[in-house]
């Protein structure tokens, strides 16, 4: 399969790549590094990348940005972000993907624990999170041409400890190899409409 | 308690106006119609409505536009109005709501099944009441003051069906009266970042 991994730079990006790369060709793609460069809040460069890439079996999301920040803090500008970037950024990657991507082709996007196992500084990852499982739940059912999409929703990363355990206390991290795994079940498995919880699981 | 409640003349809205007003004052609030006017996709207009009731207990809100319509005709601009109205409209009447609820007040949200239970027309609804129910887990843990937050997603309403019927077939639908417990319970319980389903439940 070709596939083409956005944020592959990224820790979960490069886990991703690495899972993948020993089976299928992997086109790497990130907003600063990468084999294309691709900022996915603007629909334009998706296009862009999408018709530099040409046709393609899988598209793996790990890229996304959401303000994180104190509850009394955010402002509608802030939470805009997430909004433009994470949620609406992985969104239309699918919509814009419908026209090159082969038959029987996948999406997978990232979600993350937060919406139900929220932090404090997470009012606005909780909310697109949630957005994103709505969405593929949704997706799933209307998919043309045998095409799938699943999320996949890591825990925290143990080799993003250093810069986000204050966060995270009490929460299991894994690594990003583990992660990976959710990515490689949804690309080459037959599941759709899927959440992969890695390292966690949902309780209410 | 006084009671603010918004789309008070839609068909779940005049439920909840009907349970709660035997016990509470209410304020009905709505875009055309009710005590006050209001947008809640603008907001300025929020702003103008909390300046104008004065201090309230609870704000209910029953109302959110978001596009229906067939996968392959979905635009940025239709996934737009789920977003600003149904999702950030609710996200708005809590955030600035915040400086004029009294000590131990209420946000009661509206959602629906569509993110767990799709059907074909509904993407954006799947996105947008996902989006409403990671937001309100996240926020129920950072309200100061003892304030308290839940979502309501109920199933299709009994007396929507002349209209909806042929978009939920199979789905068991409810009384409105039914779906008003729920507010009853998010208003005058003491629960909190909880998602009352009614007439439905999660089955993955």
């Amino acid at each position: 399969m070709k596939i083409i991994v956005i944020g592959a730079s990224g820790t979960i990006g490069a886990a991703v790549v690495a899972e993948l790369s020993a089976r299928h060709e992997v086109v790497r793609a990130g907003r600063s590094s990468g084999d294309f460069r691709v900022d996915i809040a603007d629909p334009a460069s998706i296009e862009r990348l999408y018709t530099q890439v040409g046709a393609f079996d899988a598209v793996v999301c790990t890229a996304g940005k959401v303000h994180f920040g104190a509850f009394d803090q955010f402002t509608p500008e802030k939470f805009d972000i997430g909004l433009r970037d994470k949620l609406m950024g992985q969104v239309n990657l699918v919509m814009l993907g419908l026209k090159h991507i082969r038959d029987g082709g996948s999406f997978t996007l990232t979600s993350g624990l937060l919406n139900d196992d929220p932090i404090r500084e997470g009012v606005s990852a909780a909310m697109v999170n949630g957005g994103l499982e709505g969405f593929v739940r949704g997706t799933a059912i209307v998919l043309p041409r045998g095409l799938r999409i699943n999320v996949v929703s890591p825990t925290v990363i143990e080799e993003s400890l250093p810069s986000y355990a204050p966060y995270f206390r009490g929460t299991k991290a894994v690594p990003a190899s583990e992660a990976a795994l959710g990515y490689a079940k949804s690309v080459e498995g037959a599941q759709t409409g899927r959440v992969y919880r890695i390292g966690w699981s949902r309780d209410n």
